[in-house]
C-alpha cells in the first residue's frame, strides 16, 4: 500500500512529518510519497497527481487556511477540489485541516495541528488495512485533535 | 438489490443501524453493505466505492453536521459532492443528514435521527422497489423525522 | 418527443400534475414520463435517469424549498446539480422550483405554484418545438408564475 | 467561424440584438447563431448544444438577474455552469450579465446592457481573429460598458 | 518545460509581464506562451485551452479581482474553475490573484502585484524543475507578496 502525502507551504506547522512518523510507527512496511505545493488551492491537483502517477491508494491533504474571510474561501474552494479529486479517481482524500483561529495561542495551535495530522494518519490506516475498525467507532463522536464527545441516546 | 449504508465516526448516534434494522424489517431478502468513513466530506468518494466495487443499487449517506459555522460548510461541500457522486454513477444517493441544532435535547436529537434514519430507509426501499407509491405522495409535504407539513390548496 | 417529470414528496403542491395537464392540452401526442423522489437533492441525480434510461429529451423539475436558511442551501446545490446534469447529457432541464415564502398565504402559494409550472410547461414546450417563438420574446422581461415586467427601452 | 448567441426571455433588454448588431458590422463574414431560453439556469446548456449540435468557435451568453437575493444566487449558479461548459469543451463562453441593480434608472440601464453587450462583441472577435490585441490591453483595467480605470503604477 | 502565462484586460496591473520577466532570469530556456483574456471568469477555459492546444506544463493564472462583493463573487467562481480545470487536465494552474483591497494606495497595490507575480514564478519552478526545495519550505508561513509569518511551534 501506498499514502500520498500532500501539504503548503502556506501552512505553519509541518503536519505532514507528524502524520509520516505515526504512519510508519503503526505500519513499518507501508509506502510514502510527499508532495509540497504552495498554498491548499494547489492540492487538489496535487492529490491527483500522486494517485495518477505515483499510484497512491490514499492521500491525506494538509492545509492551515487563515484567519481572515478570504482564507475561509480559499478552504472552502480547497475542500471542494479534494472531493472532486475523491470522485474522479474513486480513492479516498483524508482532508486534515486546521484553521488558524482554531486555539487561542501559537502553541495549542501547533499541538492542536500535530494531534489532528496523527488521528487523522490512523484513519488512512484504518481505511487501508482495517475498515471494520472504523464501523466499530460509527456514530460515537470521534473529533481528531480535540477531545471525543461521545455518542448521544 | 443491494443497498449501501455509509457513516461517519464523527456522528453521535447510530442512524445506520436504525436504517438497516428498518430496511431488514421490510425487505427481507435485500443486500446490505456497510461502510463507515471519518466525516462527511469522506461520504461522497465512500458512496462511488460502494458503487463500483460492491455494485450497489442505491447508497444511503448518514452524517451529523455540527452546531458551528464551519460545519455547516463542511455539510454544504458533502452534499454538493454527493450530488456530483450520483450524477457521475447515475445511482440514487440518499442524503440522511441530521444538524446538531435541530433539537433541543440530546435526547429529543437521538430520537430525530433514528426517525428520520427510518424514514429514508423506507424511501430507499420506494427507489428501488416501489416508485410509484412515491408518485402517489408527490406534493404532500412529507417530513422525515418529522411531522408531516401536508399539502396546500 | 419525451419529456421527463420529476417532483417530491417533500413539495406542498402537485405542480408536475398542473404541468401534465398544460402539456397535454397543448401538446397532444407528447410523450410523458413522471418520477417522484423524496427531496429536491434527488432531482439531479434523477433527471439524469430519465434522460439517460427513458430516453427524454427534456425534463422538468419541481421543487419546493421551504423557508429556512437551511432550506434554501438545499435548493442551492439542487440548482447546481441540475445544470450538471444538464452539461452531462446535454438535454434541458427546466428548473420550476417555488419558495415557500413567495406568497404570504397558502391560498397564494399553491395558485402561484399552479401557475410557473404551467407556463413552464409552455416554456418546454416552446424548446422542444418552437425555438423561433423563444428568440421573439427575448430580452422582454417574462416572469413564469407572476406579472411579466416587460421591457426597458 | 460562427458564433453562438444565448440570451433569455427573462432578461428585459434585447442585448443579443445589440451584440449581434457590433459583430456584423465589424466582422462581416461571421456565421451567427442565436437560441432563447427562459432564465440565465438554462443558458450553460444552452450554450453546450451550440457549441456540439451547431459547431460554435465561441459563445456569447447574455442574462440579466434580478435584483432580489434570490436572483444573484441564481446568476452565481448560472456563471459555475457557464465555466464548466466551457472546461468540458474547451470553448469560450463569453458572459455577459448586467445585475438589475447596475443603474438607477431603467434609461441608464439599457444604455448599459446596449453598450456591455457591444463591447463584448468586441471581445468576442478579438479572441477568435486577433488575441494579440488583446495581450497588449493586458493589465490595463477595462470595463465592459462604463469607464475603463485604467492601469495603476 | 513550457508554462502558460494567462491574465486579463480587467486586470489594473501587468503581474504576466513581472512573472514572465522573473521566469526567463531564473531559469534561461524555459517556454513562455502568453494569452489574455477580458475577465478572471475567463481565466479557467484559457488555462485549458494552453494546456490541451499549447501543451504547458503549467500554466500560471493572473487576475484581479476588483473590490464589490459582485467582484468577490467573481474570484470565487473562477477560483473553482481554475480548480476544475487542473483537475481535467492533472496540470497545475498556479492562481495569483491580487484582490483590489489588499493594499490601502494604488502605489502599495501595485508594489504588492509584482511581487506575488514574482514569487509566484518562481513556486512555478520549483514545481516543475524543484519540487523538493517546496518540500524544504513545508509547514514554513510562506506568504507571497508580502512578508512570510513563518512557521509556530
Amino acid at each position: 500500500m501506498k499514502i500520498g502525502i500532500v501539504d503548503t507551504t502556506f501552512a505553519r506547522y509541518d503536519m505532514a512529518k507528524a502524520a509520516i512518523d505515526e504512519l510508519k510507527r503503526n505500519m513499518g512496511g507501508v509506502g510514502i510519497v510527499r508532495y509540497t505545493v504552495p498554498g491548499i488551492k494547489d492540492l487538489p491537483v496535487a492529490c491527483k497527481k500522486l494517485i495518477e502517477e505515483k499510484k497512491c491508494d490514499l492521500v491525506m491533504a494538509f492545509g492551515m487556511p487563515g484567519k481572515a474571510e478570504k482564507d475561509k474561501v480559499c478552504a472552502h474552494e480547497a475542500s471542494l477540489g479534494l472531493i472532486q479529486a475523491q470522485l474522479l479517481t474513486s480513492i479516498h482524500i483524508i482532508e486534515v485541516f486546521v484553521h488558524e483561529d482554531e486555539a487561542e495561542s501559537e502553541k495549542k495551535l501547533a499541538k492542536l495541528m500535530d494531534k489532528r495530522a496523527r488521528e487523522h494518519a490512523l484513519n488512512a490506516l484504518m481505511l487501508l488495512y482495517k475498515p471494520e475498525s472504523l464501523v466499530k467507532q460509527a456514530g460515537t463522536g470521534q473529533r481528531q485533535g480535540g477531545v471525543d464527545v461521545g455518542p448521544i441516546h
